[in-house]
């Protein structure tokens, strides 16, 4: 048991019961759907963060990485999936984490990368399951529902004893903040592949995965018939972009930046900490919402909100807190002394977790443990 | 010798001689200037690069985290500037270093944050060299010129026998583009550490280190009389946004991801490539700039710029390349099929390398060295 205030700033700190209640949640929402969760653990990175999820009931993960491929099947994962096009340069790691005894499937949204898996898995003489990215809204990847090109893609993976099925990742939800929007876009998101898998079925190719899933379409979802798996991964922490989307409140935020105040610019308002873009990261996702929160909200170090409060610019190792109405108090710094720790709540779990090594883990009010975490590729 | 085409894509790629160039470039104008060269490692964060500064004739480093000090004392650096205002919960650590022989120094900026120094240095029977932080461009941190609150940190420090100097960064440097705005700046962040270190010296006080510094400032100079040493980190690699600024060109960026094109999306003239965000940074610097260079500019896998292109957007894994003029060519899928590679110029180079474990040593068209470089806190 360490104290908050024995901790050199910045840090990022979890709170455990709070990601517990997060994966309770989502892992029932899914159950209740009939579907299996294959949570996405690009968000955390972290050994105790997916064995958390296990625990609570999923049957396997997605990763974005074959980095994060490697170190999970290390742990003992074996169901995986890489959820981005395979690049050529990549699909003789990913046969050899196949030889290796992982069972990963990839995906590819066209004739040039599914000809890429065909060939390799002649020469290996072994199969790859490959899944064909459906674009169900627009925003990125993917083959887009009605065109030819599906089955070509997908006579080119069956021949090579390699198509394993349809997913999609309707991004586009991230977009939208009302129940309304959500559960339109959820079922939009089902239809994309159902159809999908039907245009495959009737050509009389296998397509026994139909795979779906983001945050806040897993959670609005309300019919998820012919679905067979939700993939979702920012749920585990939440953030402030989700709670700008509106599933999830400030309150359901497991992770935190700690940091310290080391000054103050009176004349402007400004408390300095020592918690800048790189603790926060640089993303900026809630400027285009109805409420921007700058690099973060602001709490105190016991988690209390302080809502007048925001992290509205940042430099490296800079954090600037300000008033949001821009009002300059004169008992800001009595109020907010040098030393003063506060925790700051960031715009996107993903982005913030990739800029620190590992977890402080908070029970209680206090950091029970340290879990790391790794990045890169 | 590695080909690039057998590198697993996203990778950081640095290119040596344009690395070379850099360093001696700023060393040179350092020199000229009759000021010591203290580069700011915050960049790198990698032993090789620092090497290299040093071997060309830096005197001693800059770091922004305790970590890289412990990082780079351990390599063998003993004279160290830590150059963000000490948390009082950092002032032990500090301690901590110079009583195992690091030569470290630090920076405060409040009457505060020099009592907790001084309540240290006493309970430990040893000074801790401390700066005072002056702000000589409004930006962010320090005391104005002029303002009594310099007599009386200093006072505090040089009770407890600590009162080394001051120092200044005119980050506000980044915010101008032309020679003559940037010698102005130069000028100016000359003469606020200039009339702080007579106003210490009038009352008494010693002011041994005089210490400026930022890149456009320090490649702007042309009189730093009275100046001990120059600080400066991002010039050893440069980037689009110091391109915009004007203080290199795009040909002195030795930074740059590698990545793969997986995907395409031709009614809307896109390339995917497997460099999201996650590989470039969030960092959007150049979004105020007169030229825009979304998530960086990009270049063929030689090095050949593409002007027409650039990265337009990007997700967590997923970077979208597309014309600058919003045209969708009909040839683009042909110029650029699944699989070809290409590389992005960074917009800010101290944030996209904190994304990376390692740089892959570019030289003469071929992979020669795998540096590592850290991260966190």
């Amino acid at each position: 048991m360490t104290d908050l205030h024995s901790l050199e700033t910045p840090a990022l700190l979890l709170d455990r019961a709070c990601m517990a209640r997060n994966i309770q949640r989502m892992q029932a929402q899914v159950d209740a759907l009939g579907c299996r969760l294959r949570p996405h653990v690009k968000t955390s990175k972290s050994w105790p963060v997916v064995q958390a999820q296990r625990a609570a009931g999923a049957a396997s993960i997605t990763v974005s990485t074959l980095k994060e491929a490697e170190q999970f099947f290390a742990q003992g994962e074996r169901d995986i999936l890489y959820a981005v096009a395979l690049a050529p340069n990549k699909v003789a790691h990913a046969l050899d984490l196949r030889a290796r005894g992982c069972d990963l499937a990839v995906i590819v949204d066209s004739v040039a990368a599914a000809r890429a898996v065909a060939s390799a898995v002649a020469s290996a003489g072994m199969p790859l399951p490959t899944l064909v990215e459906i674009d169900s809204d627009g925003h990125r990847s993917g083959v887009r529902p009605g065109d030819p090109l599906l089955l070509e893609i997908g006579q080119v993976l069956h021949a090579a004893g390699s198509l394993a099925g349809v997913m999609t990742h309707a991004g586009g939800s991230y977009d939208l903040d009302t129940p309304q929007a959500l559960q339109a876009m959820a079922a939009q998101e089902r239809d994309a592949v159902l159809a999908c898998a039907a245009a495959l079925r009737a050509a009389g190719l296998p397509c026994p995965r139909v795979s779906v899933g983001s945050t806040p379409t897993a959670l609005s979802a309300t019919d998820l018939a012919g679905v067979t798996e939700v993939r979702a991964g920012v749920y585990v922490f939440f953030d402030l972009v989700m709670a700008g989307i509106g599933v999830c409140s400030e309150r359901d935020i497991a992770l935190s930046v700690l940091t310290s105040v080391i000054g103050h610019q009176p004349a402007k308002g400004w408390i300095i900490v020592d918690a800048g873009w790189m603790a926060m990261s640089r993303d900026r996702g809630t400027a285009k919402q109805a409420v921007d929160q700058g690099y973060g909200a602001v709490c105190a170090a016991d988690g209390q909100p302080l809502p007048t409060l925001w992290m509205g610019s940042a430099n490296q190792e800079h954090g600037i807190v300000s008033m949001r109405d821009g009002s300059c108090p004169a008992d800001l710094p009595a109020r907010f002394p040098v030393g003063t720790l506060l925790r700051v709540l960031p715009n996107h779990a993903c982005a913030t977790a990739a800029q620190h090594d590992a977890y402080r883990v908070l029970d209680g009010g206090a950091i029970v443990d340290t879990w790391p975490r790794f990045s890169g590729w």
